[in-house]
C-alpha cells in the first residue's frame, strides 16, 4: 500500500470515529425539536424513514465534525470538549444542506429523496432554522465560539448568495467566483477548525493557524469538488459524465476558462449561451474546452497551492506530532480523493 | 379622551421612540453583510428599492423590540443595555417575516413586494438566514440571553411547522391550534420580555414573570389578530372582508366552531371542504356561522383571559410604577387594537 493510500486509510478511519462519538449528541440535539419538524429533521439525518419509522440511512461523512475534533486533538484539547463544537458545526452544515437543496430544488441527498421532496419546501426551510438554532444553542456558553461560528454563517451565506446571483449573469469574474468560493465552502471549514481550537482554550495564534488551515483546506476542497464535477468517474461519484457542465453550472475551472481570453473559453461562453438542456455532444465539446483553455491544469495547481497553503498555516498552530500527520492527512484527502 | 386612548396614544409614542432608538443598531448590524444579501435585507427593511437605492417605507411596528426596552425599564435597567437584545429581537422577528413570506408565497409585506417577489425565493430564505445569524451573534456576550433566544426561536419553528401540517389536514384540535399559536407568536414575544429583565440583570423570579407576561401578552395579541382577519375593517387592515376565511385559514377561531359540535360548526366544515376559490357569499355565510357556533365569543373572551394572565404575570416580577402602567398599557393595546 502506498503512503498516500495508508494516509487516506487513517483519515477514512478517524472520520469514522469522529461519526460514531458525534452521533449520539446530534440525536439528542434533534430531539429536542417538537413534532413535526422534528421528523423532517431526523429524515434528513438519515434516522428515520418518511413515515418517521426508524432507519439508518446515514448522514454523511462527519468531515467538518471530524475536523473540530482533530483540530482540538492537535493542540492538545480533549476530544469530550470539543464534542459540542463539533456538533454545532455539524448542525449548521445541515442546515446549509436542507436550505440549499430548497434553492435548487434538487430531489435526492444522499442517495434518498430531500426532506423538501418528501415532506414540502417549507418543513424543510423550517427544519434548516431550527438545526441553525441548535447549532448556535450548542455553543452558546462560550461567546468566542458563537462569534467564530456567527462569521462563518454571515460568510456562507454571503458566498450562497453571491452564487445564486451569478446564475443569472452571463459573466462572472474569477476573483469573485473565488471569493464566492471562500465564503460558501471554506468559511465553515474553517470555523470547524478554529472552533476545535477554540473548545482546547488554545492561544489566540493557534486558533489563527488553524482558522487559516481550514481556509485553504476548504478552497482546495471546492477546487477538486469542480474537477470531480467535470472529470470525476460517474461509477465513483455517482453522478453523470460531466455533472456541472451538463447544468451550465459556473464553477471555478469553468469561470477560468470563461476568463480565459482563449478561443477555447469564447467558444465555451456560446455552448453555455445556449438554451434548453445541454446534448451529450455539448458536454464533451465542454469538457474539452475547459481543458484547452487551462482551467483544468489551473484548477489542479490552485489545489495543490491551497493545500501547501493549509499546511503552513497548520505549522504556524504548532500542532502535536500526532495531530499533525491527521491535518495534514485530511489535506491530502482533500485533493486526492476521487468522490 | 378615554383612558384607553390615553393609553394607546402613550403606547404608540413609546413604541415610535423605540423604533429611533433601534434603527441605528439594526442599520448598523445588516451592514455586517456582504451583497447582494445585504440589499435583500436592507430591502426588507424598507432601506432601499429593489434598485438598492436609499428609500424609508418602514420597517414594522417595532412591537417586540418596543418591549424588550419596556421589560428592561420596568425592572430598573437602562434603555442603553438593553439595546442590544432588542435589536436581537427583531432581527430574529425580520428572519421570520422573510422565511414566512416564502413558505405563504406571499406577494406584498408592508405595502410592498415582498423580499421573494422581487429577488427570489433563493435570496429572501438566505437574507432570513443572515438575519438569524445577526440576531443571535449580538446577544452572544450573555450565554442566558442566547439559550432564551434559542429556546424561543425552537418554540416557534415547531409553531411554524405545525402550522403548515394543519393546512393539509381536515381536522385540527383546538389544543393542538392553541399550542401552535403559543409556539409561532407568543414564544418570540415572551423572549423579547424577558430578554430585556436579563438585559437589566433581574432576579429569575422577574425574568419569569416578565415571560410569562409576553407568553399571554402573544396570546392575546394572536386571538386579537385572528379576530381582525374575519371582522377587521377592511378599511383599516388593508385586507379584505373576512380574508382569513376566504383563504380557509384554520385560525382560533375557526378552529374553535369547526370543534364545537354545533350544527354551525358543521356547515362550516363543509363550506371549508368545498374546492376552488370562495365566493363572497361563502365568506359572508363563514363569518356567520364562526359567529353563531361560538367562535368570536369564546376567542374575545380568551383574548380578555390572557390579558388578565399578563397582567398578573406582570405584577409577579414586581415592575416600577411607571413600567407597569406601560406594559399594561401594552396588554390592552393587544386585545383593542382594530389593525
Amino acid at each position: 500500500m502506498t503512503a498516500a493510500a495508508t494516509t487516506r486509510r487513517d483519515v477514512r478511519a478517524r472520520l469514522a470515529t469522529a461519526r460514531s462519538l458525534l452521533e449520539p449528541p446530534l440525536r439528542h440535539a434533534v430531539r429536542r425539536l417538537a413534532t413535526p419538524v422534528r421528523t423532517v429533521a431526523e429524515y434528513h439525518f438519515g434516522w428515520c424513514d418518511a413515515a418517521g419509522d426508524p432507519t439508518d440511512a446515514g448522514w454523511g461523512k462527519g468531515l467538518r465534525g471530524g475536523l473540530t475534533l482533530a483540530a482540538a486533538d492537535a493542540v492538545g484539547g480533549s476530544a469530550a470538549s470539543a464534542v459540542p463544537a463539533a456538533v454545532a458545526v455539524e448542525l449548521v452544515h445541515n442546515f446549509t444542506l436542507l436550505h440549499d437543496d430548497v434553492m435548487d430544488h434538487d430531489q435526492v441527498r444522499r442517495g434518498r429523496p430531500t426532506a423538501g421532496a418528501v415532506f414540502g419546501d417549507a418543513q424543510a426551510i423550517l427544519a434548516g432554522d431550527a438545526l441553525l438554532a441548535l447549532g448556535l444553542d450548542t455553543v452558546r456558553a462560550q461567546p468566542a465560539a458563537t462569534a467564530e461560528l456567527c462569521r462563518a454563517l454571515l460568510d456562507l451565506v454571503g458566498g450562497q448568495s453571491a452564487d445564486v446571483a451569478f446564475e443569472s449573469r452571463t459573466t462572472v469574474g474569477l476573483d469573485a467566483c473565488l471569493t464566492m468560493a471562500a465564503g460558501k465552502t471554506a468559511a465553515l471549514i474553517a470555523a470547524a477548525c478554529a472552533l476545535g481550537a477554540l473548545s482546547a482554550d488554545a492561544d489566540a495564534d493557534r486558533v489563527d493557524g488553524l482558522r487559516g488551515y481550514g481556509h485553504h483546506l476548504g478552497m482546495a476542497f471546492q477546487l477538486t469538488d469542480d474537477l470531480l464535477g467535470i472529470w470525476g468517474d460517474p461509477a465513483v461519484t455517482g453522478k453523470p459524465v460531466g455533472a456541472d457542465l451538463r447544468r451550465r453550472k459556473k464553477s471555478l475551472p469553468v469561470v477560468y476558462a470563461l476568463t480565459s481570453g482563449t478561443a477555447a473559453g469564447a467558444e465555451l461562453a456560446s455552448l453555455y449561451a445556449i438554451p434548453g438542456a445541454s446534448t451529450d455532444t455539448q458536454v464533451r465539446r465542454a469538457t474539452q474546452l475547459v481543458e484547452q483553455s487551462g482551467g483544468r491544469d489551473w484548477a489542479r495547481r490552485e489545489a495543490d497551492r491551497h493545500r501547501l497553503d493549509a499546511l503552513a498555516c497548520l505549522a504556524a498552530a504548532r500542532p502535536g506530532r500526532d495531530g499533525a500527520a491527521v491535518l495534514a492527512g485530511f489535506a491530502d484527502l482533500a485533493t486526492t480523493r476521487d468522490h
